[in-house]
């Protein structure tokens, strides 16, 4: 049983039933090598080694605890030997908090099938380039997307790699199941999955510390969109001796299934491990995920959608009929409006311009723009998750719930 | 004559012969009512209302005391009216120190006939459609690359557009002389130039202060590449009661000519208002400006060669026996380079990261490496006017150039 020495995760408070909402939401302290994050707590993307137009420090001055780097997009490009040699993923992105890797598994088998948000949408990416060869029980082989060149993804490789990039927590390498298989190639995959986790744990267990000190290992908790399933794979978890858990991919065709299958793998993962749901983050996402006891939350959502011109904001403030998360700025109701992007944020973005400004900065195509709201949505998700510890701490979930959602 | 409320121009040194290298360099403070520049300052280009890929806060952090942004592209998008509703340039930008607008002419004409820079390289923008519609004594007009609506720019009102946009130093209208045009094109262009000037004088005066309080107004030198119409043109200059001067285009062919032509236009221009250069302000172009008596150089090249990868540097740190002003990073020199873009820099790209990751994010396609190369490049050029501010300073002009043309 690995030690984890510098990690540890405690529970300070469970909401209670009269949260106004039967749910298991907890208010935790993961306090990583790296430094504490106070959960629920979001993730934010940084995907090829960098958080896609902000710098480190304008990413921490938006209250951001923790980011998150791609194990496949990183073994393409610079090579883990790379990022050793500079020191680990801390130092060369000169980012001194928290922060977590992937196994490599998702992009292969999402850039594989295509992707679940290409199923969602019903263009299962027919355009795209196929990058997966294959899959044995060995591993999973895939083709560069810069070069063409073979790559074979192990457990054992994933591990290597994930210690060669230094990340806080690191995880089992996976097979992210497709949305639109069947029940039993679900169940094969999945006993597959819990295989290259058994490897993964043995290699982590053998293996040194990472490029950046002690490391926290994750697994992952499968079984597509079958509750039977489901619930085999997090007892699988449950025996696992992993510092914490994640829930992952397929999840479902659409938000309420996916919080179904959450509340499926959440069922029987009553410990106290740290729990990670892969991919999800919308402002619906995380209430939803935190009734369902998940801690962290991660994805690209919040930095893409401002490099298209949007700003999250909380739906009482969109003055639309309807209802969303976000307001775009290239609309042209905001070319005279002098008001700030988001009223209730007192990030550098919404503390210094105008929604005219940013409307400008958008049909001028200045980079400005982007950067500006990537500021603020990664604000703005970082206030959210304040305002779910809150609604934990002062056990008053509902209020706090309608008061987001709109 | 206007009085110029909260504005100031002090010479607090002169270089002299034992400098090391005959030359008319001064050094001063330029007092507006946004701040003190120190001169000889860089002013950075802030062309469409933003410093491309850089907030306000750091370009500020970045050593800079003064930025400009580009009437021409204004009063098309999103007009100075808008401007003026939000405030002004200023508050609009959230950047609260001096800041300069050009008259709108130079983009006309350059987009019009074909900018300098074309014609150096040979190619007289044959591709590029041609904006300018005619000139008449009334002033230029133009027909805008967004939506082709057709404008015309008079003297008067390019100073009502510059005064609803706000900033502290603001220009005369002129016609910017094509380099391929003869010497009487260029004789009746000059005298266009100065009876405009004349009326951008009378405007300016008949006028309120613009939307954010005082300004200064800057007359041009014009005369092409012609001895005695740089100096008739200087001339003309002086009987002006404006704020300051600036040396405009046509400079010549070569960055030689251009200080021959920058030295004619500097003879008779000996009083104690403050001196701009145009658009020029590569780094032997500011000790070559300087050294003729020039206080203030704008240029687009420092944050336009950081959005190609390129990183300035001196040139004895770039390794490389072809002198050059840059290194550009997405060169494969470049890939295992541990050390920081520059080794004398202590702006925040090259005291967090190394060239290794900068080649990384550039290969990867971040828009991180811009932003953090437009941080570098901004830095590189203050530290730049600083050393020239010293060299004056110590009269030690000739070792502190060579030092940094290598």
């Amino acid at each position: 049983m690995p030690a984890y020495p510098g990690f540890s995760f405690v529970i300070e408070r469970r909401a209670t039933a009269a949260s106004g909402w039967a749910n298991r939401a907890r208010l935790g302290r993961l306090t990583t090598p790296h430094g504490v994050i106070e959960t629920p707590a979001f993730i934010f993307c940084a995907t090829k080694a960098a958080v896609k137009a902000a710098t480190p420090d304008q990413v921490k001055a938006a209250g951001s605890q923790i980011i998150l780097a791609n194990t496949y997009h990183l073994i393409i490009q610079p090579g883990p030997e790379a990022v050793a040699r500079l020191g680990g993923l801390h130092r060369m992105m000169a980012w001194d908090g928290p922060m977590l890797t992937d196994s490599g598994g998702f992009q292969i088998f999402s850039l594989g099938h295509g992707s679940v948000a290409e199923e969602i949408k019903g263009n299962r990416g027919a355009e795209r380039p196929r990058t997966l060869v294959g899959i044995d029980e060995q591993g999973a082989t895939f083709r560069s997307y810069l070069d063409g060149s073979i790559h074979t993804l192990t457990p054992e490789g994933s591990i290597q790699a994930q210690r060669q990039l230094g990340a806080d927590i690191i995880l089992v390498l996976d097979e992210c199941t497709p949305y639109h298989v069947d029940r039993d190639y679900t169940a094969r995959s999945m006993a597959l999955s819990h295989r290259w986790a058994a490897r993964s744990v043995a290699e982590f267990t053998r293996a040194e510390s990472g490029s950046a000190g002690p490391q926290g290992l994750y697994g992952i908790v499968q079984g597509g969109v079958y509750d039977d399933l489901r619930r085999e794979s997090a007892q699988f978890a449950l025996s696992q001796p992993t510092f914490g858990h994640a829930v992952g991919g397929c999840l479902g065709g659409s938000p309420d299934e996916m919080y179904d299958v959450v509340g499926m793998a959440m069922g029987p993962l009553d410990d106290d491990r740290p729990v990670h749901l892969l991919g999800i983050g919308g402002v619906r996402d995380v209430w939803e995920g935190v009734a369902k006891g998940i801690d962290t939350f991660d994805c690209v959502s919040p930095t893409r959608i401002a490099r298209h011109g949007g700003a999250l904001i909380r739906p009482a403030l969109s003055e639309q009929t309807r209802v969303r998360d976000h307001i775009n700025l290239r609309n042209a109701r905001f070319r005279e409006d002098a008001g700030p992007v988001d009223s209730e944020c007192d990030c550098y973005a919404c503390a210094n311009f105008t929604r005219a400004y940013l409307h400008h900065l958008l049909k001028a195509g200045e980079i400005l723009a982007m950067q500006l709201l990537t500021i603020h949505n990664i604000a703005f998700m970082n206030r959210l998750m304040a305002a779910v510890r809150d609604a934990i701490r002062t056990d008053d979930f509902a209020a706090a719930q309608r008061h987001w959602l709109g």
